[in-house]
């Protein structure tokens, strides 16, 4: 297949396009490389020492004889430019990845909430109508996130996209209809991607284009077997307080030997799931694509659940670390259960990888390795959700409340 | 109260700002004018010669002895001084019409899509980012439509904007939920509307922003008791196939001897509202502002439904006319049910204008005043909703399909 993939160059976009690659499709990446234009805004950079995206793709075509072509395209402001590329490419699927993606900095400003929902509808909109423009029945397969269910408000079980009701009509019958799960989004950026279920529904319902839509959780993990074949090909780690998970900055403070930081009661129940296992689910999700007239297809890409005080005890006892307790910046449950569908995937052969199996080696390979390259004042989330948060948590550019341990 | 009016040149904006300034409120319009524009775009006008903002302004002075305020600001691209202009001007509520309203033209082609969705989302995006960065409390209330429901799929009557369900939770109970009605939007512009009702909900659940949305008919009639003090005070009447309403293009063709055009079999059901209500809804939404916390108020701005072909034939045997039956550009149900929860209104008192009793005003005073000035080809509705329709649909430039008659 010829493939795109819109914002290749990206944390789970390189390696998806190593993964492809590797498997004889033709790799095309689309990117405006904002990822790394942010790093610069941010003065972070990535823990693994991460080459350009054309120094990585000649390293992987001498490593594998095969090519990843590279585009520099902007998705959100160049519409005309990605409706050309599209129309004279013509790829059978397109992989889309190209949104900003981290809640943190969606919430730091109004220029950060502004550029985050612009970027994000804006680049999701030009695809979908270039596609129709040009009529083209390319198989879209985007990453969602767990996030827009707004992490089970009222401790359901969550499905797989789509909620039963029932609807009376006016002659007293009830009608059964499958809408999509009701949105509680949590930040900005998760909002952005509720927004981008209304514009897939929209565009499956009146234009037949097939579209699967993956709400992924958290993504740990750096390596792939793609990655792993050379230094050069490795892939990005963030562990700053924007873009850093809280698993990565867990990794991160145990190896330079600070307590683990944990945000409120660590009641917090997250979805996880290892980049390896990632790039699997998008394979798996591009064999069984959706038919045109369908709607759109939803999968929860996650694994396994965890609440992050157990996370944090998790690193801590393997890393020989501490824990401490911090406000939390965040507007949400203190405490929350959280249990996920996602029979899909398993029936479709995905056989996950563990925590307590792959832990180990991220807190000795990546963690420990890199270590020295750490910026210590950058593993603070600082991000406020609301003004009143802001105001209760202290300025502390020196991450000097790191220290306190409970 | 100082009330910001954004959008307050427009078709329900401007005899907004007159009835509320008419009651003594300091009225500041905020508006691009990009209707305007759009005229410009499409080469039409107003049936009914319309005064610029500068004129109608000053034409209000001279008469009532107040002043309307009126600020050139486009909302969606200058965030930072729409930001300024609300930081030193600290209005108490905020009435929200800036958005771009019609169907067909968001429908028109690869760049309307675009331009409806940029506009509409950052326009109400950025007031909402600007109202929580400077901190103002203002009352926002927001001109939504009645399309966000999907014109009822499935025959339901509809509820104001909240849906009830049942949430089985992991422990085996069911939790009630009010939800957002589920979006079914039939067109990009309505889906635009519902992009912002997600964005209503996060800003108020997120930051405590004081929201009302109006999820509003169609709206006829051209006069309200203050536009006609002057005929230089007029408000815009839209005949076109773009912005023109269903009825107010009935209403054209009979004063100009044609027959009136129904796409498909007329069995589409609508929900009408006057002018004249649409205004008084506002002022009572105004009276009735949710306290900081609450969640969006939403109401059914609508006060009658009617099936498209009854009102073609209510208007043809006033005027005179006979009915034609044309293909519908739209992909929507040939025929539907519509029952409108509109209780909130009612019970604050609305007292609504029926078409009964108003319809023959405007066929006299408006239709029949101005048909001199009607362009005949643009009456038909052109914008088809998907490439497989338009292909259905004769090119026809002249409007010659008016004139056959079944």
């Amino acid at each position: 297949m010829k493939i795109a993939v819109l914002g290749g160059d990206g944390f789970v976009g390189w390696p998806t396009s190593l993964h492809l690659s590797d498997q004889g499709h033709e790799i095309h990446i689309l990117d405006n490389l904002s990822r790394r234009w942010i790093d610069t805004e941010l003065g972070v950079q990535s823990l693994t020492p991460m080459d350009s995206i054309q120094e990585r793709t000649r390293i992987w075509h001498q490593e594998t004889g095969r090519r990843i072509h590279f585009h520099l395209i902007d998705l959100a402001r160049d519409y005309e430019v990605l409706k050309r590329w599209l129309s004279d490419n013509r790829p059978d699927a397109i992989i889309h990845f190209a949104e900003q993606r981290a809640a943190p900095y969606s919430m730091k400003s109004d220029r950060h909430k502004n550029y985050t929902v612009n970027n994000n509808v804006n680049a999701t909109h030009n695809l979908l109508n270039a596609l129709v423009e040009i009529d083209l029945d390319a198989h879209l397969v985007h990453l969602g996130t767990m996030g827009v269910y707004g992490y089970s408000t009222v401790g359901a079980a969550i499905p797989e996209g789509y909620l039963p009701v029932g609807i009376e009509t006016i002659g007293g019958e009830t009608v059964k209809q499958d809408i999509l799960y009701p949105a509680n989004p949590g930040s900005i950026y998760h909002m952005t991607k509720c927004l981008d279920q209304l514009l897939f529904q929209f565009y499956a319902k009146n234009d037949g284009v097939r579209i699967t839509d993956l709400h992924q959780g958290i993504v740990w993990g750096t390596h792939t077997e793609q990655t792993r074949r050379h230094v050069q090909l490795i892939n990005r780690f963030d562990y700053d307080g924007d873009y850093g998970t809280v698993l990565n900055r867990f990794l991160i403070q145990a190896a330079i030997g600070y307590p683990l930081t944990v945000h409120g009661t660590g009641g917090q129940t997250r979805a996880f799931i290892h980049i390896q296992d990632s790039v699997r689910c998008i394979e798996l999700a591009l064999k069984n694509a959706p038919k045109r007239g369908d709607k759109v297809k939803i999968f929860n890409q996650m694994t396994e659940t965890h609440r992050v005080r157990d996370l944090a005890e998790l690193v801590a006892n393997m890393a020989g670390a501490q824990v401490a307790y911090l406000p939390n910046p965040r507007k949400e449950a203190a405490e929350n259960d959280l249990v996920v569908h996602n029979e899909q995937f398993l029936e479709l052969g995905l056989d996950p990888i563990t925590l307590e199996q792959g832990l180990l080696a991220e807190v000795v390979d990546v963690a420990k390795k890199y270590a020295y390259r750490v910026d210590r004042n950058r593993v603070p989330a600082i991000s406020a959700w609301t003004k009143d948060i802001a105001a209760t948590i202290e300025h502390d550019p020196e991450g000097k409340r790191l220290k306190s341990v409970s």
